[in-house]
């Protein structure tokens, strides 16, 4: 695993490589939402990417770069969402096994789409120490390859070609903005956005109660994230050291926005979109609605970066006539 | 209004009359429903149509026939559904006004919808008797021209250019189904249907609690449909004599469904294809599903009517893990 910074060049072999594998998503606009922002928005349907997020791009461009040796051994990762399941359908599309490490208490949801994807389960107790351990005991027995979320070169560069595609149908674009957990989406956007386009300003999205990109940006240095508790479960982890050198080297901005704007944010992807965003994929739209002065007049392109959500769960209230 | 069976010139009339003013809404596929299906499915999704439903198509192919005199009066309609907004906002593209007769206990979404297009909203009593005497005071005061939600000769005419879409785009059809209420849909998609390709099977799908069309299309008389009570909101009204003569006429069957199927394709395609369709919508797919030895092994077209749910009454239960 390179531990260099990704370059255009990288994000385009990505794609190349990966694009027989994965959907090219389509962009969709609301006139309801340009009224409503004050912008005009595009958004990159990755609710609609197989396994139902982005994480399919970047598990495939890694698993389809293995040599048969590693084939045989297969791959891994520690995770109870969006990857674990992208990396089990990457791998059984390429022939090769999935061995992933979830947490007991992950959602049932969660579970059925990992089992779904015929992974090799390994329950474990719930914490990030207690998986790194799991998954080293999987891997010394397996051989598997750890496959990181968010941190791997591969990674990085796969979820890169979502914002390729995106500039390559509206190359007019002014901005563009991602949500940013792990930061392989967002620094794999800067990657792509930065070369595509000099003039393009390039945004993360954070929430406010899992601010670790958003303080690291702004201090300079890597500050983990400590007890996040956001309704954004795919944005709970921290910045890994690759992904914060890119960010920090091409980002222009991170923003961050309230639980209550996120839960506004999804509400409106799903009533006047007719989409089902995950609430991690509609801190985009919740950034660009809480700082809306950035964004007034701009053509923005943003990333919907997932639709998994349990639909006995939702948190839309009752509302008023 | 001409009561007349619509030939297929009408519907390509309509066609070219509306496509400046509707969008062609794309067709969708999921390989995890045609796994659980056992069929091809090919969803059209007017879930993304203006207003977020096809009444959209009927109400404009309408209004943009209306000369400057009527154009004067406007239009209106009794309804307190998806016609209703979608009438409202073809009479305001249109420079024309609508008024539009609600039973006062109509759902505070839908309320919403019908006034964020500025139509007139007069409150009546429930029940049709109620709406139709009150449709009549608007009428005589105003002279609004009354758009008949589905036994209209140019509604039907406009919805037909849905199916017509769809079998441009997916020419090797074996089938096409979509939910009957008031029948505006299923009669235009029958007409565009049989023109369109001599073999194609044609039909229309039905919720049990409301099985007017089904009973009607196999006695051979209309039969109204007596208190309708299900989930599928947009699917209580009865045929109309034209509406009825037409799907007597080119429809192959009508397929009947249970509240249960019907809630369990709306999961389907919320969860697997990250689309909201409301539960109207979702009956086409559970007909299939609860008659899938019809289906098997066939390339199908499914209308997905519309889109409009209310996000704080969903019918998903807890689920087992």
């Amino acid at each position: 695993m390179s531990h260099s910074i990704p370059t255009w060049k990288d994000v385009e072999q990505a794609h190349e490589r990966i694009s027989g594998h994965v959907h090219r998503t389509p962009v969709h606009t609301s006139s309801a939402l340009d009224e409503i922002s004050g912008a005009e928005l595009h958004f990159k349907c990755e609710n609609f990417q197989k396994t139902g997020s982005f994480k399919f791009r970047g598990a495939t461009n890694t698993v389809v770069q293995l040599g048969d040796k590693e084939l045989k051994h297969g791959v891994g990762t520690h995770s109870s969402g969006n990857h674990a399941a992208a990396l089990a359908l990457a791998a059984r599309l390429q022939g090769t096994e999935a061995h992933i490490v979830m947490p007991r208490d992950s959602s049932p949801i969660k579970k059925r789409a990992v089992e779904h994807y015929d992974a090799h389960i390994t329950w474990c107790e719930p914490g990030l120490d207690n998986r790194e351990q799991a998954f080293r005991e999987i891997e010394k027995i397996t051989g598997a390859r750890f496959v990181h979320p968010s941190g791997d070169f591969n990674v990085i560069c796969g979820q890169g070609t979502a914002a390729k595609e995106l500039l390559e149908e509206v190359p007019e674009l002014d901005a563009i903005i991602a949500p940013v957990g792990g930061g392989g989406l967002a620094s794999g956007m800067a990657v792509a956005g930065r070369a595509m386009k000099k003039d393009l300003r390039i945004y993360a999205a954070e929430p406010q109660k899992a601010d670790d990109a958003y303080r690291s940006f702004k201090q300079g240095f890597l500050i983990p994230v400590d007890r996040p508790n956001t309704i954004a479960d795919g944005l709970l982890t921290s910045l890994s050291p690759l992904t914060f050198r890119i960010i920090s080297e091409y980002m222009d901005d991170v923003f961050t926005t309230s639980e209550q704007t996120i839960i506004k944010a999804m509400q409106l992807i799903w009533e006047r979109m007719k989409l089902i965003a995950e609430p991690s994929a509609a801190v985009a739209l919740a950034a660009v609605l809480d700082h809306r002065f950035v964004f007034k007049g701009k053509k923005v392109g943003i990333i919907l970066s997932g639709g998994n959500v349990d639909l006995t769960k939702l948190p839309f209230g009752q509302q008023e006539g």
